[in-house]
């Protein structure tokens, strides 16, 4: 199998799997004994490795049950903290945080959407200098891999606004310093960068602190209730390590192989557009568009060569339509059905890129007589 | 060490960690591809294995992060979808239930307690005549193991109020037949069977569903985003399953020693109050105050004998006060303040029982010396 849908899931990476299975016995780290003690031990051992690598404090680390719960978190909790007045978003999150924004849009959050340039790029401008409840705004997109100048927005938001970065593109494939960045609440998902599925990380400021969405017993600084999971952050803790560790050489590599799939493909394909080409983005990332065919056909027939990709979000797999955020980047309805994601990560190689570029012509050939039917 | 805190953390199963090992390379269920679609028949065969095990339909089992998350789910998503109106409590829920439903009343939920007698159980009563936007039980309290009246809760609610029931103590531990049960919701975390942490089980009938608390890419019946754990999933059916076919065999054995222990330390100690002795209780739990002495104080000396216990919340370890479960059966502060919870479970053995009644009385002795000081 050619797998070339890491954006969705890349691969348990074996370190999580070890530090798991080592870490699965022990037991609740709120227990007053030497079995609690070991617990808690290991858990806070894992917080500080996660601190080290996305440079916060180990107090900021929050661990929750996915990115999704990460997002939702920090997008309804800041914004009930400061006082539910208007949020700043863009037209390109991920459902994470667009379906929480429109929830809180109906209870009577004002909204405002920064504009997206035609390759994808949010554009910061003077919504961001009045203050809001939240601004909110990912690192990269999940379907182009276009990086957002989450930098400037953080700069750039009027004194009170709290930021929120959905992460969970970048952290593992891109360096993150939390401090530097200046955003409020950081989120990620262990399961993207080769950790466990079911351990997402919130990296939260002191101040201002989210309310509590779910309640519960306390835990994590009374942001994330429930009995933490040991073993999973452990696992997560390995993870991270060992994707920041490898980040130069692996970009650099990924990076490589994406740019000659990209070549490959506009070497044997006609009318192909490439999403995000022209602005700065994730190395793994290569979304295309094959006018006249549909996302659905192209994805079934490299399935059937033993390529795994996706049209570009697996959370909304199945339903088929065109992308939003193709949509808000001005790319038309009939380019954006034809829309197919490679996303490469640390386990391709270049055997991976061939079988693609053998069967490519092929495929969209074969997808484009089927649209015409 | 003796573990006897089994009601915190059970210990994880084998067969879970093995499971868990096996498919934690499983990728995305929602990627349409086959190594997605063998994801999905994980995921779906571990959703029909738990279905089996608590007499539902797989289409009800809902994959959530926690027990916790599974409550706020429930008693959030319920209570929203039913109109926002009045809530029936109890004066024993787990801070899971109790904190939500308070930051429901304080969003404006009226709030109604069933009473409850000496022994720790639930009195149903006319509260439940008319109708409510939601009622909410557990079906046995976390403390003192005490069986509550849920079936009674069920049937008496009126017609249209949805009832959640949360039996995190009771999955893997009692029988349980979700559609001979008639609530709405049912609620439970992995960890408290032999499951991996990080995973909890909402049972939900089609209809009336929660209103989803988090918001994101429409997984599991759009009650709960996120990509789905399979690992967990897996590992939490065969958990359940190896759980529920020990049950008869193993709730005896458990319950026996359990009464050794209770006896054993009757015999040893004078002037001890045993919580829930009366009532029907689950075969693990034992929950004493010991008046004179501090929980605190009491669980640290049965620490230093190597024997790990609890107050009776993990979750609000470390804050030394009265339990509220208590206070609410009429216990005293003074004798709330000395309690102590042993709870058996599956691993326990006779050693366990004998090395508790080796040191108790001496203990008790030290920490109610300490208490006069």
């Amino acid at each position: 199998m050619h797998y070339l849908d890491h954006a969705a899931t890349a691969p348990i990476r074996p370190c999580a799997v070890a530090a798991w299975a080592d870490t699965a016995r022990l037991l609740n780290p709120g227990g007053q004994y030497a079995s609690g003690r070991l617990a808690r031990a290991a858990l806070e051992e894992a917080r500080e490795r996660i601190a080290h690598a996305l440079g916060c404090e180990p107090i900021e680390v929050i661990f929750t049950g996915s990115g999704t719960e990460s997002c939702n978190i920090a997008v309804q909790g800041l914004w009930r903290a400061a006082g539910r007045g208007r949020i700043i978003s863009t037209p390109i999150e991920h459902p994470a945080v667009a379906e929480t924004v429109k929830a809180l849009a109906g209870e009577g959050a004002g909204l405002d959407l920064l504009p997206v340039g035609p390759g994808g790029v949010v554009v910061p401008d003077s919504r961001l200098d009045t203050r809001a409840s939240l601004a909110t705004c990912m690192w990269a997109n999940n379907e182009t891999g276009a990086i957002q100048p989450v930098a400037e927005i953080c700069a750039r938001a009027a004194a009170g606004t709290p930021v929120h970065v959905d992460a969970t593109q970048v952290v593992g494939h891109l360096p993150v310093d939390f401090a530097a960045l200046g955003a409020t609440t950081l989120a990620a998902g262990a399961h993207k960068f080769g950790g466990p599925r079911g351990v997402g990380l919130l990296i939260a400021r002191r101040s201002p602190a989210p309310a509590p969405v779910l309640f519960g017993g306390g835990q994590e600084r009374g942001i994330r209730p429930g009995t933490a999971d040991v073993a999973g952050a452990v696992a997560t803790a390995a993870a991270l390590t060992e994707a920041v560790s490898e980040l130069s050489g692996a970009a650099a590599r990924i990076a490589e192989l994406r740019d000659r799939l990209q070549a490959g493909i506009l070497d044997r394909v006609n009318d192909v557009l490439v999403h995000g080409a022209d602005v700065d983005r994730l190395p793994g990332h290569l979304h295309l568009s094959f006018p006249g065919a549909e996302g659905d056909s192209l994805i079934m027939l490299l399935d059937s060569a033993g390529i795994a990709c996706s049209t570009g979000s697996a959370c909304s797999a199945g339903v088929n339509r065109a992308s939003d955020v193709l949509l808000a980047m001005g790319v038309s309805e009939h380019d954006a059905r034809g829309a197919v994601r490679f996303t490469l990560g640390p386990t391709n190689t270049e055997a991976d890129v061939d079988r693609v570029l053998e069967v490519i012509a092929d495929v969209v050939a074969r997808a484009r007589l089927a649209g015409m039917a």
